[in-house]
């Protein structure tokens, strides 16, 4: 073989892992915006198929030949050689895990959703405690399974985190609490704004065309995505050409709906914006989830809850809810979005709070999973470390332990990528107002530089550059939590008057 | 093996293929109602790639010795031996086909489709002619590589309808067309009716909103489907728990989107009325085409055209278009709607003349694939048949030779299946009759029971009979014009006064 037939033996066969992937992000969006509730078994069903059609092409040793004969070649590109090592970062993920294990873990995963659902009706924990219990056994059996020379924690965090180790995350995020919890509390201790401009009943209509005309504006690009509704936002799609956003609206809370799509559109923004030339490949992804939250929540927070936003916003609301804003002024649609309390919720709480809560999970999935904490105590730590870090004693399960879904999947690091999305997020906006006047630019509505900037400093480059380094590069700065407390003491202590 | 995992084995691959069947028929849903533009190239090589592994799978060697090994076995069920047969009837078609010659065909074919929508912005079917010509080359290579013992038309033929014979089809369809031109010739000599109260304006929505009140009526399960809109109305979907109906809505035109609706909706309640015990089976299919059409065309013209129907939809319709429809009665919507004339567009053809647009298609592709008639002197042909079945002279080859897709698509065979479609709607309605008060259940809008009826007689048996055998059952009739011609003489004798 040619260089270019042996290179094109190994791309036919990533193309087509692309493509399956693909068309199961496809089946996933149809399922949660579009397909009837009768047809989501055989949803299921051929969604099942599919996935193991992909799991036995990746598996397969041909693949792995395949990928050993391109990496001997000379003259590779870089994104080739990315390309290459994510290939067998997969493939090597895959055929460690026996599909009869892998069979085994969709089920537990299946009951033990179950098993929350039902809890969270009855609100016993004990109800769904066993369906956990066995399903973190698995987990840990996966961790087996997959660890390297890391801890089993290290194992499960890389699927999400690839790189990312437990002996740097731990005192990365104890050191964000120490200095986010007196934070907090000098906040909360502040008189509370006043939100009830946000709860006037606005037209569900309305609330879509502006959530639409936001999104136009700041670069989301229509003929290569779309936005829908499902009663979970996220952003799917089958291809950087074909992303789609989805949205949810509360006709008497004005920022479900706007937050929801701005922030979906920051992960969006951020899919369509790979570099054609990794298209179909196996770095038109995120290097991490962290990474790709970075963008959502920069777009949602630091973009979206700015003063300068509203400063543009307010009146594009004005004109979308005629009389319904005429007695509040940017500023206290800032205060209003922004407000800091203590939220029992993770998904209603704010910038401030939200990565305590962040926090306590991952603190908890830790000991978890290294076997250090029962999964009947749960509960008991939960709560007593709700009150030692927000103050706030939960009334009960379904309000404390059981809020999230995310265990019930058996997504075990998972939680950190969240704030590690903040960390960077905040980093980003420090390293972007260096090449660029950022409030003037919101203020003027003029989102392109913004775009232009994110693009050339992270979209483009995909998965080709490992998360971590891809950010240093970009924010200048090693991952850690000075950019975010700087940034948060800004907002809020002008806000509060700290 | 035991005989129950020697029927696994052979089902685990059947319920495969169904699957992946219902993953590229959501990829086609979605390409025509949902997907962004820019999506569109990515979304043809995700299908490409599904189609491929399909095939793959398909033509294993070891589906066929699984197929033998279930055939082997005793105690089969009726169902099961006919899943067998369906499966080995794939498999050999599939098998008979070089990949090679398959990309080859879907390379021609998009090309031929391509210079087809060209042309017709030009007007010269010169343009279109090599590409077609091309086409037709290799749609008989396929023909010879298909064919057994019957001609090459046949070959193609039984791709639709399986089974059908051109020496049968062809003294059924010259039958019909010695009856159906002088029957259309007294009518077309008649005063033309009013259907100014069709052009009206008419609100989109209402007319969602009407179409919607229909389906339900008539008794499509919105819990497994659902209506969207689309350019070209089809019937799609992944399961008979998932049934996509699409209709399109023309404001100065109320027949489009109803009629649209009711001929989809015909063709969904087929596809969700299958015996839940054929569900991912090779047989939870129509098995045939004209099959297939009985059903949408019973639903859009037999009940849907009727007086009876008007009888009961003109109050509902007026309350969805208020003050539109005061000044007209149920046998003037009726007249309406029943217009025949001299149209040279086959899609926007009425009942009488449609399958003298279809004869005339059935009799040149006939010609064309078995080497009678070159491609290049298509044009002349079809203008002098028009002009002797219908009285009319296209005034080009756009309203002429290239107004339909389905040759560019390489669909030989296919038309006759409309046609079928008709007959065998007529032999429905006659039987129907003897079991039920058909008009009388329509006026009363009592739809359960049509249903009922056709679930029994037809929907529940999916492809387990051949589609001619089951219509024999069904109708008590062998498939031929009389009932057809004894159905347009009551309706159109009366309506024109013949």
């Amino acid at each position: 073989m040619t260089g270019r037939d042996t290179w094109g033996a190994f791309a036919a066969r990533m193309h087509e892992q692309s493509d399956l992937g693909g068309v199961l992000g496809l089946l996933g969006w149809d399922e949660q915006v579009i397909c009837p509730p009768g047809g989501r078994e055989a949803r299921a069903l051929q969604g099942a198929t599919l996935a193991a059609i992909a799991h036995q092409r990746l598996v397969d040793p041909a693949y792995g030949e395949a990928i050993d004969a391109a990496d001997a070649l000379a003259d590779l590109t870089v994104e080739q050689r990315a390309m290459l090592r994510e290939a067998r970062r997969q493939r090597d993920k895959a055929t460690k895990l026996p599909e009869a294990f892998v069979r085994r873990l969709a089920e537990q995963r299946s009951r033990t959703n179950q098993a929350w659902e039902h809890a969270r009706t009855t609100g016993a924990f004990a109800d769904y405690r066993p369906a956990l219990e066995e399903l973190m056994r698995l987990k840990i059996e996966e961790a087996d399974l997959l660890r390297g020379d890391g801890t089993r924690y290290d194992a499960l965090l890389d699927e999400f985190e690839p790189g990312m180790r437990l002996e740097r995350l731990q005192p990365l995020l104890a050191d964000l609490r120490a200095r986010l919890v007196p934070f907090a509390q000098r906040i909360l201790d502040r008189p509370a704004p006043d939100v009830s401009v946000l709860e006037r009943g606005f037209d569900p209509a309305a609330q879509e065309a502006f959530s639409l005309r936001v999104l136009r504006d700041l670069g989301f690009d229509f003929e290569r995505g779309r936005q829908d509704r499902s009663t979970h936002p996220f952003t799917g799609g089958t291809a950087p050409t074909d992303i789609r956003l989805t949205t949810r609206i509360w006709e008497h809370w004005l920022p479900a709906c706007l937050y929801a799509s701005v922030h979906e559109c920051g992960h969006g923004l951020y899919e369509q914006g790979h570099a054609e030339s990794l298209w179909r490949s196996t770095v038109s992804a995120a290097p991490s989830l962290g990474l790709h939250e970075s963008q959502s929540r920069l777009y949602e927070n630091v973009i979206g809850r700015s003063l300068a936003f509203w400063e543009h916003y307010l009146p594009v609301a004005r004109e979308h809810f005629p009389g319904q804003l005429d007695d509040v002024d940017a500023l206290g649609m800032q205060r209003a979005v922004c407000r800091v309390a203590r939220t029992p919720i993770r998904v209603e709480s704010d910038e401030v709070t939200y990565n305590l809560h962040i926090l306590l999970r991952f603190e908890l999935e830790v000991d978890l999973i290294e076997q250090r904490v029962a999964v009947a105590d749960l509960p008991e730590i939960w709560n007593a470390r709700m009150a030692e870090y927000l103050g706030y004693a939960p009334k009960d399960d379904v309000e404390g332990v059981m809020q999230d879904v995310h265990w019930s999947e058996g997504y075990i690091g998972y939680f950190p990528t969240y704030t590690l999305g903040n960390l960077y997020s905040a980093g980003l906006l420090e390293a972007m107002r260096r090449d660029l006047d950022v409030d003037g630019l919101v203020r003027a509505g003029a989102f392109g530089a913004i775009l232009a900037w994110l693009r050339e400093q992270v979209h483009r480059h995909g998965a080709v550059t490992p998360g971590e380094e891809l950010m240093r590069e970009a924010t200048g700065r090693d991952l850690g939590s000075d950019a975010f407390m700087a940034y948060l003491e800004e907002r809020y202590g002008a806000l509060y008057g700290l």
